[in-house]
């Protein structure tokens, strides 16, 4: 180890962790020490941008702090978890297209109070096309303040769900990743959406998220979270009678959507 | 960006900030995007171990509070600060080898008092050979509680400094990084050495450590900290006169180190 340079530092470091007793960690470790060190190679990183760069992570960990969860919305800003998630999913799955929830910032919203009301006609089932009854519902609009609306599915597997209209999101703006993403000159909006998370018995969770067909926000979503199959068509309805059965004074929105549960897995290795 | 799978991510990230003004944050983005990405490819992570590897970041910042700087710890571990400090190097340099200070957390130790004491004879000078006169000189044994210890060097750009003998030191012991170490089995140990911060004006400051020729610990650096050019003779001594013309009643030991300062750079990029 006393002729460590430039050239030999990796193999030196992935050389120390040989007899790690989880072959897993060592596997991650090796990788990531390897790419870590290309990326540092590829750039020619200067010891300042370093330091920067670890006072930038620094930063946002601290800015988490009352929940905002900073390097969670680093991972999306980053697309790291758009790709977990895919690849999460290239399994044999038929399901709806979910979202890690754990990588998903819950909060990372200016928040504000939603006027018209959406009204959400979901339909639950699992793979194999039973309703699924019973089911818990959960439903939060982006960009609203106040917590999640939770219902059941009834004897059909649909569910009926009312809540504010969703509004775009931005991300928290005085925080280390909206001021990364104003240096990189990138948007720091979410389109309006709908966060769900349904759990049924023998089921895996879904956590998903469902868009605005023909929201011009569609393409620049700054957590790249948008999917083809999570698109639905709201429907803007003039002021009236409402599908809950009550009136509305202000226009309303309604939307459809079908949810499909992957059935538990035995083994997610 | 509608059609997001694993393969089109990593173009989609990058085709985001491609109008930033900032051309170096742009080619730095870029590479880090692409090699985090490749990284999560080949390992094919899981959403749970990128939760998992966000948590630990989140712990090591929070860990750092109290000036352990864990994220630099970090940084050492995985070799990314020796990488930087060596491509930093590779320019025109003819100076004592430095370790970036900024990187190098100054404080990672589990630190007793020592009881023996050391003499070094240190000489201070230019690339061109220049003795450096009034040179600020800073010196700080590893795994020894207390302050550095700061003198200038004499009209023959010498100085002699005297501290307690330099330990073994443990990175802290109950934080993430040395977790990570166990985890991996490797050793959470610097061999002894001698910090040194030698400023003189014109001169680029150096930051550098000093080890033990001969230390069983020298090839086991849990920070990859160690080169050929920085080991000295450290000689142990009886009980007897000491070179700053007083007397010890312990063994004490003796080292001699040249140092070499470069000029100012004009421009570091």
């Amino acid at each position: 180890m006393r002729h460590i340079d430039e050239d030999t530092i990796t193999q030196a470091v992935i050389a120390r962790h040989g007899a790690a007793g989880d072959a897993r960690l060592r596997e991650v470790m090796t990788s990531l020490v390897q790419h870590l060190h290309a990326f540092a190679r590829e750039v020619r990183l200067s010891e300042d941008e370093c330091a920067r760069g670890l006072r930038f992570i620094d930063d946002c960990v601290r800015a988490g702090g009352g929940g905002r969860r900073e390097l969670a919305l680093l991972s999306g800003a980053l697309g790291l978890s758009a790709l977990v998630a895919a690849m999460e999913r290239r399994g044999a799955q038929v399901g709806t297209e979910g979202t890690a929830s754990v990588l998903w910032p819950a909060d990372a919203a200016a928040a504000g109070t939603g006027a018209e009301p959406c009204f959400v006609r979901g339909r639950v089932r699992s793979a194999d096309g039973g309703a699924l009854v019973g089911a818990q519902v959960q439903v939060r609009p982006s960009g609203i303040a106040g917590p999640a609306v939770t219902l059941h599915t009834d004897a059909d597997g649909a569910f009926l769900a009312r809540c504010a209209l969703a509004q775009p999101q931005a991300l928290v703006g005085d925080g280390p990743v909206a001021r990364l993403l104003e240096a990189l000159g990138r948007a720091p909006w979410r389109p309006a959406h709908l966060h769900f998370t349904i759990e049924a018995p023998g089921h895996e969770p879904l956590h998903t998220q469902v868009f605005r067909q023909g929201d011009p926000q569609l393409d620049s979503d700054a957590l790249f979270g948008v999917r083809r199959s999570l698109l639905a068509d709201w429907v803007r309805h003039a002021p009236g009678p409402t599908p809950d059965g009550g009136h509305s004074e202000l226009p309303f929105t309604t939307l459809d959507f079908a949810f499909v549960l992957n059935a538990t897995r035995g083994d997610k290795t």
